[in-house]
């Protein structure tokens, strides 16, 4: 099979850090372009626009969309129309009604769409998903804390309407959480602490029900200070397993399993060319869709204002 | 084919006032029993809950879900697992996780499943879809203002989380708008304004936009004094068609064209019985997806607290 010809559309700094390298070192693709309005590395082919990009090189297969979700639909809705494959990154729409529509384009256009979590590509998840393939799971806790001016400094649009403030790193636990269980869980009731200066929440404390009935509880939190916390803890019938450092390290009863660099976007772009490979689509909302949930039934309390500005 | 025999499970207002009525008077169904843990009267089989219900009465065909959102979804899963139909009232359940997960319960069960939007079943709801069909959109507004204090008295569940304040009535708009237009639309900007002590918004005044373009307008507001507000005007290429009185009138640049009286659930019923004798489903989550949506989206403002007792 001949090379995925790619252009990646929106160059901030996760295409910079994240996707460039990721396609650059798979030889199931080939970069031929990058469409921003800002600048890019002179060795690319630069567009100022996807519109543009794909006017230029009719024969691209695929666009990689590293946009901010608002602008997220269209271009995903006009990448389909010309007959490229998309990948969006997470989160994939500002809305769970964009992300129904454009997996029903998928479909008519008969290209892959798939909606990328990079979080599940983290190395002790799949090992987390088929350890407990044989266990029956007693209750989950999810662990999410971490400092926002450290991870977001300035970044004054997590606090926005759509910015989900600290539901931005908690939908990766999510993502992670809908992966390794093999049965749905809901939103059952929780608490969405505001800044009395902001519109999203600084933290959140949910609780979820399973189908067969266990607990699925996630503590999320932008206000940590020392260590930085992203655990999911799993308690079964055959031990305690724990997901550490955001998937990095797989504990089994508090004992070293496994544990490997990370390697997210080489994984994502590898399922990404499978998916393409095999002319499948991977469009789960589930992260999204439990973090709408949570805005429609939690129940808001007022907290201190923020302010970036520590003393 | 022989009559559907049918159970109702919730007997509560919606249940009394509208449900029985239309089974009653429809012969496609026998109104076996129904399952409350409240007074029902006495010339109607009565088991205290559903699991009873089923268990006394196995040849049951459906049953009817009126029960609080919250409940939906494990009593869903139970009759979907017994072999039984089953219509939701709306909104289908407390969350979209559950309505997903039940949709795909009853595809394995190959029981037909109905999230039932009542207002769908007004009058000139068909009519204005059929209308709309051979003319160009240019923009949709959606008036939904009713007063609370005279269509909830004294309803304090309305506004707390999960209760969706003027949701409640906004979403029977969005049922009706999500059935008439024919491209999705989706959800862009908006204030919710909630009560300074209360969980759910009392007024809404939300963007939504097609996928064409074209701007869907919504204003909702429980505090409307005077006249009931419940119209959604449709600016097209041929005219301006208007579904006004909650869909019981349409009118054309103003001239009323159609109007009758209310025959909601006769109609949500005829739908069912079709549903069940084709084997199909009609799981369509939109109009809640909409509002979550719009929670997760929504500038939120605080508004004067909110008091039952007008002086």
């Amino acid at each position: 099979m001949s090379a995925i010809r790619i252009g990646i559309v929106g160059f901030g700094k996760i295409a910079r850090d994240q996707h460039l390298p990721a396609l650059n070192d798979n030889p199931a693709y080939e970069l031929v372009a990058v469409a921003s309005p800002s600048r890019v590395p002179d060795s690319l082919p630069h567009y100022t626009s996807m519109t543009a990009m794909l006017d230029a090189v009719p024969e691209m297969d695929a666009v990689a969309l590293c946009v901010p979700p608002a602008v997220r639909y269209g271009l995903a809705s006009e990448a389909l129309a010309r007959g490229c494959h998309v990948l969006l990154e997470k989160p994939p729409g500002a809305t769970l009604a964009e992300v129904g529509e454009l997996e029903r384009q998928a479909r008519v256009a008969d290209r892959t769409l798939f909606a990328s979590w990079h979080s599940r590509h983290a190395p002790a998840v799949a090992p987390a998903r088929e350890w407990l393939k044989s266990r029956r799971i007693i209750g989950v806790d999810i662990e999410w804390k971490e400092d926002v001016c450290v991870w977001h400094p300035g970044q004054d649009w997590i606090w926005e309407p759509g910015g989900m403030g600290v539901f931005d790193p908690g939908i990766n636990a999510l993502s992670i959480a809908t992966a390794i269980l093999d049965e749905p869980f809901f939103f059952r009731e929780g608490v969405l602490a505001v800044p009395d200066n902001r519109q999203a929440p600084i933290a959140a404390d949910l609780g979820f029900a399973s189908a067969a009935g266990y607990p699925v509880n996630a503590a999320f939190d932008f206000r940590q200070q020392g260590p930085q916390i992203w655990d999911i803890h799993i308690e079964t019938d055959g031990g305690k397993l724990t997901l550490s450092k955001g998937g990095s390290q797989l504990l089994v009863d508090g004992e070293l399993q496994l544990e490997a660099p990370e390697q997210e976007y080489p994984g994502l772009y590898q399922r990404f060319a499978e998916l393409i490979g095999r002319g499948e689509h991977d469009v789960d909302a589930s992260p999204l869709r439990h973090v709408a949930d949570a805005f429609l039934l939690g129940r808001r309390v007022i907290v201190d204002p923020f302010h970036w500005q520590r003393d």
